[in-house]
């Protein structure tokens, strides 16, 4: 008797061979940033006694990412590093919640808050796999200090920081993609982006590095359907990241 | 009956309190340029049979280190990375000792032997125990593909690679060190500087950098006398990256 069990996927071994370096993408990525601001919220709720839909707040800080990372392309902001477009939208959600009473440096470390997200389950054990053959670095729009501080604290073990404000450009200009293989003395097509958004990958893939799906349902909070997987097809669709060292022989 | 013994030197307190994150040359403080150019030419010698005197070939190629910075500094060569100002003084070298032979990736590959440096002793070690308490990160000339590949095969644990390829400048110029306190998120009197090379270090401070100079009596072989250190004077001085450890506590 024989039973047909489901086959794993496994992406196409010459391609394995090509790769040399993950790109990875951070914020919902690696890091689960939702209930991370929920958490550091509830705590700062806790003590200044405000009564706050935290959930509510960290999608509100969250959806004003995109919006400002358009001014910077745009043009219509200067150059302002992550920690700076999120203090700009930190500022307007304490009015918008009605918050008073907090000090610069009481708002200053809330905005770090973004230096100390935390990793899903599976990133710390996924990466450290992934290192064992891959050169694994950031490829973010978060700022240095914030990529730097996060990984000592999560021990996130990157080889590299790299980051979108090296080269002052946001994603998903293509200057950044391009800026990852040149940093790290490679070719387009030997760098993989790692990513949980599409948009993200395919802006990847025009500028020719490979492309690897990570699927986060709950970036979004529990209750979120994930939007539907959009084309191009990517190169490599993983569950987690422990899934896609495990797809590359890890 | 007692016995005097030397007093063990430690920085003051305060000031240990102050600086956050370490900023570090990595050849000749981090890494044995000359006995890994001596063991990889050696390697080559064999295969060739070269009669090369290597210590000799280490110093010449690490002669042509400087002058080839200032060209870039001074505008005459247009930017070029470390991994391509290797190349040019390695072209030059293998006319002069009349190495004739190599292929195109036969150079290549001897030519990112600096991406194979080997530590001393001491740095694995020394950083690992400062990264308990301190960002760790390069501040140097090399590349940031010869940076992290670097630190991936000899288990450098940097928190992040900072590169004067970063800011297309090459140090001594001070938009470098400038860089390094600014990607940290940090004052410059936050960032301490840990070189070997009195130079450096000098201009690091002229940028209000702190300064940790660490003696390296045998970068420049066995029987090189060490040069004299030059005012002004150091903030710590340390025989190596543990002593340096140990001098703040760790």
């Amino acid at each position: 008797m024989w039973r047909i069990i489901r086959a794993i996927e496994m992406p196409d071994e010459r391609f394995i061979e090509q790769v040399k370096a993950m790109a990875c993408d951070v914020f919902g990525t690696v890091v689960d940033w939702r209930s991370s601001i929920i958490e550091e919220g509830e705590r700062l709720g806790l003590a200044k006694e405000l009564r706050i839909e935290w959930g509510n707040f960290a999608d509100r800080w969250r959806a004003g990412y995109l919006p400002a990372l358009d001014r910077v392309r745009k043009g219509e902001l200067p150059w302002t590093n992550l920690d700076g477009l999120h203090r700009l939208i930190l500022d307007s959600l304490l009015v918008d919640f009605g918050i008073t009473g907090l000090s610069e440096s009481e708002k200053e470390d809330f905005n770090r808050l973004w230096h100390r997200l935390k990793p899903w389950p599976d990133s710390v054990s996924g990466l450290t796999r992934l290192k064992k053959k891959y050169v694994i670095a950031t490829l973010s729009n978060g700022n240095v200090a914030l990529l730097t501080n996060m990984a000592k604290r999560a021990d996130l073990p990157w080889d590299c920081i790299l980051s979108a404000e090296l080269i002052k450009r946001y994603k998903p200009d293509r200057e950044v993609y391009q800026m990852s293989s040149e940093l790290l003395g490679l070719r387009n097509e030997e760098v993989m982006m790692v990513a949980s958004h599409p948009g993200d990958l395919r802006a990847a893939a025009a500028v020719g590095l490979r492309t690897a799906l990570i699927l986060r349902p709950l970036e979004y909070g529990p209750n979120r359907t994930q939007p539907a997987e959009n084309t191009p097809p990517f190169d490599v669709v993983a569950q987690d990241l422990n899934d896609l060292a495990r797809q590359f022989g890890l």
